[in-house]
């Protein structure tokens, strides 16, 4: 049985983004401290965590100290380094959750794909790349375009490159330093997202989301998405299958497209809470971050359920260049009822950064996305970064 | 019109116990930091607190420091002293909300009544208290049982003694140490509370909750109260009367009595967000804290719709002695769905104190309270202070 206790326990966060800060905001009303470890002084989570560590992610000092720290270690970005958390957990006792080697899976995206289609996983046909023939080999098998990926170090749509002919494939490589892989492009009806949360002997999935894309950054996500019941169960399964390849506890975003016949095909998979996921602060009974703090802490987990039908539109760096972060005119989105603003405290705005979110809500359960849609839209065109 | 900028503006809040904990969590999202000042080395607020200050809610030099690094002042306990946040705001050009003008007329329950009566709000009969006999002609006047009220340092139920005939009248007065007052018991059908907010120019009321006290101390808010749409209107009439008599900005917890016949009068005032209110971090659209923040900066108030009817219970220290703070058997409590658990983080558990508190949400806004209320009981019974 669990206990609370005071000081309650504490999570140990290698990344102090905006992840970490909501994790932290989510955290605190558990009991659970949080103490956050990032390169950049006074991050975006430091305000809210016990404390920070300012150190690099992969600094070996920095995360001991982190470990000596915390009750359980996890991370906010997959940039975490799987080798130095496995040898740091192994010698200090402090577990990791997720587990390093799903890190290790994860970071390479061949291994990743490979991993999942043994485990049964509807993946897009794809293969390795070692040079150029393997990406004009898979134009001919799948037909064009392929999307040539890097096999690591790509999130946001980094190291993504689609290649719409044969005559592209040398330059296209050429731009992916390092390893590659290529897969078959997928002309899908949407995407959608899963967050499911792996927790000590349970799983949950939090209700569908549709997700809205632009330039491979994620603006939008509408929850309900718009699929049809029996698609979002082929995308409920999907979800859990892909937890039975993942080791370790927590919550996991995972990134899938719906095709025009209803199938469901597995895009990414962030070890982690997820954009996607940032609705259920407001829309679901208890938040991914609030399960990922239950999850890597061993204790039960909460309720999925949908509250109430949200739309949630990111707040981008809408900027030419680096500058002071200052957003104006936020009045409507204040006095908007059902709409709640999430601002990350980043010091710095930068072209299409991710600033912070808004969330809209519905009044009631039968609320129509559309309006909520067109509502977050408005708010989000209202609000200025100022030059 | 509102700008965010980073680091954002900073709340510096003279008190931080679970109130500052719980406004700490609400400001973080909107980019608002918030410094407490505190006597308690590590209080509650101080792990999601940018910072706290050690040292009395009345020292000067830590006041000062704490109005060198805010925006605006403000606090969570009535302790606060008046005279030096006046001096302090007056000298550093830092603002206090709510005033401490307001602090002043609340302080002196008797000057409070007074004030309020005199604007026209209902409040039950009373009279100073300059000897026992005042106390003897009160029960003539208004017939036993009275209410015998230390003017100034009450919470809780603390320095309130029912006098059931004129024979305990000395003995009530004496174990009411200094000034008191005399008020005509209220034979009530139930006690209400309206948490209201007073904007920059604009006022805003929550839905009426429902308030069961036992020995003059909380145990559960019901929401929406049980209270005929007669009822509830005038007690949002009187809240908004009640505002008009109070300076400055920020959260009000209003206690209300509902007579048999649905009148309704003046119990207590709190100038700050209020126990009976913490239900509308889940139960409303914004939460009365976000509304404090919100208020105090002078910035836009946001919906204080309800979203689901909820239930609170307090979690209350149910040992015979001090000891260290350890709640069992919380497995039940985390897997309900829609219960939240708050968990104030103090060390120690005293008999009564208050160290957490639960919220039961209802899945869709016809639901039964009554349903909510047994299910928030029983979790309440299966946690466990241990021993």
């Amino acid at each position: 049985m669990t206990t609370l206790r005071t000081p309650g326990p504490t999570l140990g966060v290698v990344g102090g983004g905006q992840l970490g800060r909501m994790l932290a905001e989510a955290a605190s009303p558990l009991g659970v401290e949080v103490v956050v470890l990032d390169p950049t002084p006074d991050c975006p989570a430091a305000p809210v965590a016990r404390d920070q560590i300012v150190a690099d992610f992969d600094d070996e000092a920095g995360i001991r100290e982190l470990a000596a720290r915390a009750d359980v270690l996890t991370f906010e970005i997959e940039l975490a380094d799987q080798d130095v958390l496995e040898r740091i957990s192994e010698d200090t006792g402090t577990p990791v959750h997720p587990k390093p080697s799903t890190l290790r899976t994860i970071h390479d995206k061949l291994v990743q794909k490979r991993e999942l289609e043994d485990a049964g996983v509807p993946v897009p046909p794809f293969r390795e790349v070692e040079d150029a023939d393997d990406i004009r080999a898979a134009i001919d098998d799948y037909g064009a375009p392929v999307m040539l990926k890097a096999r690591t170090g790509g999130y946001d749509g980094r190291g993504n490159v689609p290649v719409e002919s044969k005559a592209e494939a040398d330059e296209a490589l050429e731009s992916v330093a390092g390893p590659a892989m290529v897969e078959s492009f997928v002309d899908f009806e949407r995407e959608v997202s899963v967050i499911a949360v792996k927790g000590d002997d349970e799983v949950a999935t939090f209700p569908l989301g549709e997700n809205v894309h632009v330039d491979e950054i994620l603006r939008e996500t509408i929850v309900p998405a718009r699929s049809s019941d029996a698609a979002a169960e082929r995308a409920y399964d999907v979800a859990r299958d892909v937890l039975e390849v993942m080791d370790g506890r927590g919550v996991y975003g995972i990134e899938l497209f719906e095709t025009p016949d209803e199938e469901i095909l597995l895009n990414e998979i962030a070890p982690r809470p997820h954009n996607s996921g940032h609705w259920t602060i407001e829309g679901a009974a208890n938040s991914q971050f609030e399960q990922h703090a239950r999850a890597v802490l061993g204790w039960p987990l909460g309720s999925t359920d949908l509250r109430s039908p949200t739309v949630l539109t990111n707040l981008l760096g809408d900027v030419d260049e680096e500058q002071r972060a200052e957003l104006g005119d936020i009045d409507r989105l204040l006095e908007t009822p059902g709409a709640n603003l999430h601002w990350y405290g980043k010091r710095q705005v930068r072209p299409l950064r991710k600033m912070g979110h808004v969330t809209v809500s519905a009044e009631d359960e039968d609320a129509d996305v559309e309006d909520l849609l067109e509502t977050a839209r408005k708010l989000e065109d209202a609000v200025t970064f100022r030059n």
